[in-house]
């Protein structure tokens, strides 16, 4: 394996031996694995799981991993091509990336969306400029429309709990937050439950219809699957028989980068907060699930986040587990 | 074991039998003892002793761990239960705090005391509400009323050094500092030292006596190791015939909370600055003990410190070797 | 080897040994040299490629690494000597750096020159205050006037290029920059291609010669291994025939210290920008040599750096190895 990149990339008998290993993993732990390997981790967006998660996993593989994030170490960085370099920014990523992987076995790279341009953050515009200039195997830690570690490890808690592949209902739902967030959780979940053949229904508001390239692409996977991908902003219609509501805010694809109509269109959405009564026609053990960091009280009420639905740390831990499988395919790893 | 929070917790025997595995991995490495485990390390405070020590004793019992702070890469995180989160804080403690814990054997866990409430602090209010999230076996890398992995490096520290345990005579000293000061390390410190069953004495200014609830606490297991707690504001008195003086400077706990009062109770303390005439009727042997980080020409001279009473820096090494043990015994190292 | 301080203090067949040892690493792996060994890394100034070079090495061979910087996790951290502690400053470096020492095996420390006194910082006043305090093994990750791991790395990448040694000619050329930047580089750059016994130019324009002393050394070690060393502010006789130009800023040393004065006399002298015309009378394949990171369109232009003339990458990977080498033969690595 050379890239981790988009779920999309692989099969589903591949994806299913990745889980397959994740858990055997996790019960048969193999601390000779990745003798002295090293994954580079490059952050140029905050991070809280995966910055433990993947650290934690090489370790629990028997290799390391160093971390660089603007904050901690980086003397200011330019990312714009042909510039002249006299302001404060002391070195370029056409440097930072290919030495920062050179001293790694592999790199996984975090680099949110600039989210000005919806066209080129779907074409991944920048996330695709700092893997051009590499080699080494990455790993997509969060580009501007994709997360795929996070949509292993949520298909793998899906796995865990036994909620149905075909048949089973899930509801992507749009959530308010006082910010406009990213695409990629939402771009990858969709692709990520379409791919599983479960019945996916994205519940958002007008103005957050999610781009068509997206849609289309997990229709597409749905077609091969036997799944199938609606979307509706009716929340009734929506929860009928859920087996799972996975919430996520995300920012107006329809004024995509204008954050002040952004803000003025969310703030009449504060009530797309999920609570008890959503579940009241979804399967009676209907699950909730996040990838965390969720805002209490705003995204999800404590009582649903709290209570027995919620899910949201079992996907956390999955991180860690479906981190350790893409390692050692990635990395060679002597099982 | 699956929590290292208090000396208290653990007989004199149990703490003895840590101390030999300590001093035995100093000489006897076992660089495969915990191969594969992880060590989860919180930091809701800053650290630098606590932050190197648990990484290097990971690394040299073959193990690893990965660091968390606010600083470093949390989105900004929320304490209060039952908060609307609209604000600037992206995470809860409530999901952040068992999420690092479930990549982590063990975790170990920093959070200063609020210094608002006494018997808050003295409850352990705060830490407890984050070990209650968790089942995964913690280590407390210091609370509000605790410090138990500098007490084990202390008590090790004096066993090296053969200061005797009983007839030891102990004193624990306030010293001037600019800033309140939390009451872990005293508190911990006169717990410590009556368990080893030494003569101890609390020297402090009048509005600066610990807690009851410290003092009772402390006589208690002073009446069980045959030892003695008292306390004076009489410094000759308190010096006759030491063994050590463990200086460490803390805030007022008559006006616990009110930084203004405090800091105008301090100013007129600055004499309290333990320098050489302060060992005149000590044992000609009288040792300087502190925790660090400590103020120079503050809490203590140069010379005093710069000088052959001074056993800090052997202190500081020993957080490591005494956190290996407990380590060791935590996450059942292969010996 | 108890220090690398200085590749001075080497024998030219000690560093070749080194880099043999450094490129035999490259391509067999030994992930159980340094089972169990703990290298600390204390910056008390900024870093990227030693930051990630040193983990990653530590990590390959088995061991492993902690870091220690003020930004991270000191509480601000105080230098002076004799001084009275009230202000800001929470722990003084006569404690830290001796405690940070105690958990390592050996200790890499970073502290650029303070650049008040030109005198002061050729006799390394302030690196040498630290190393004093401790007897760890330790490694200078850049000093006031050295930064050894970079030049056994360049001297390495020289060698893997099949640069000529005897006969070889060496040009390091200052270079624009906006900021006054230290002469570590420049002055092990030019030790360095002395003791390779290459014919040494060192390019400058009035006002930024290298310091007596420096020139001095590197003539010395250019008589002991049959090379030359010379400057001069003509830039078509110094690349005559060059095999290398090792590009690299550094403030006036007319001025030193007066950043006023430096900024203006460096205005002037923008046209210092490497860029393809510099190489009209160099050997064909002149490459280009630079530590990074570097400023773009500034120090030297795109077409320079992303042409085959560059070499920036390979240097900065063999920093790792180069540092690979040295750990392996300091903490007595089982080979």
């Amino acid at each position: 394996m050379n890239a981790f990149n988009d779920l999309a990339d692989f099969s589903t008998e591949e994806i299913a031996s990745l889980i397959r290993l994740a858990t055997h993993l996790d019960s048969n732990p193999e601390p000779e694995a990745l003798r002295g390997k090293v994954l580079a981790l490059l952050f140029l967006s905050p991070s809280l799981r995966t910055l433990a998660s993947f650290q934690a996993a090489m370790t629990r593989l028997g290799g390391g991993a160093f971390v660089i994030s603007p904050d901690m170490s980086i003397h200011g960085i330019e990312t714009r091509p042909g510039i002249v370099m006299d302001g404060a920014a002391a070195e370029h990523i056409r440097e930072a990336v290919p030495v920062i992987a050179s001293y790694g076995d592999a790199i996984g790279i975090r680099a949110f969306a600039e989210r000005k341009n919806l066209a080129s953050d779907i074409a991944e515009t920048e996330f695709n400029a700092l893997t051009d200039l590499i080699d080494t195997p990455y790993i997509n830690m969060e580009s501007a429309l994709n997360h795929p570690c996070q949509s292993l490890a949520d298909w793998k808690t899906m796995d865990d709990l036994k909620i149905p592949q075909h048949g089973g209902k899930f509801v992507l739902s749009w959530a308010y937050h006082p910010k406009a967030l990213p695409l990629a959780v939402p771009a990858a979940t969709v692709q990520m439950a379409a791919m599983r053949g479960m019945e996916v229904t994205v519940l958002r508001p007008d103005g957050f219809a999610l781009p068509d390239a997206v849609m289309d692409k997990a229709k597409d996977a749905a077609a091969s699957s036997g799944g199938s991908v609606v979307e509706t902003d009716e929340r009734t219609e929506a929860m009928e028989g859920a087996h799972v509501i996975y919430a996520k805010s995300w920012s107006s694809t329809r004024h995509y980068g204008d954050r002040v109509i952004d803000e003025k269109a969310r703030s009449e959405l504060r009530h797309w907060c999920v609570d008890d009564p959503w579940f009241d026609n979804a399967q009676d053990d209907c699950r909730f699930m996040h990838c965390l960091p969720v805002r209490r009280g705003v995204v999800v009420s404590d009582r649903v986040l709290d209570g027995p639905r919620s899910v949201v740390i079992h996907e956390a831990r999955n991180r860690m587990l479906a981190q350790m499988a893409v390692l050692h395919q990635m990395l060679g790893g002597r099982s």
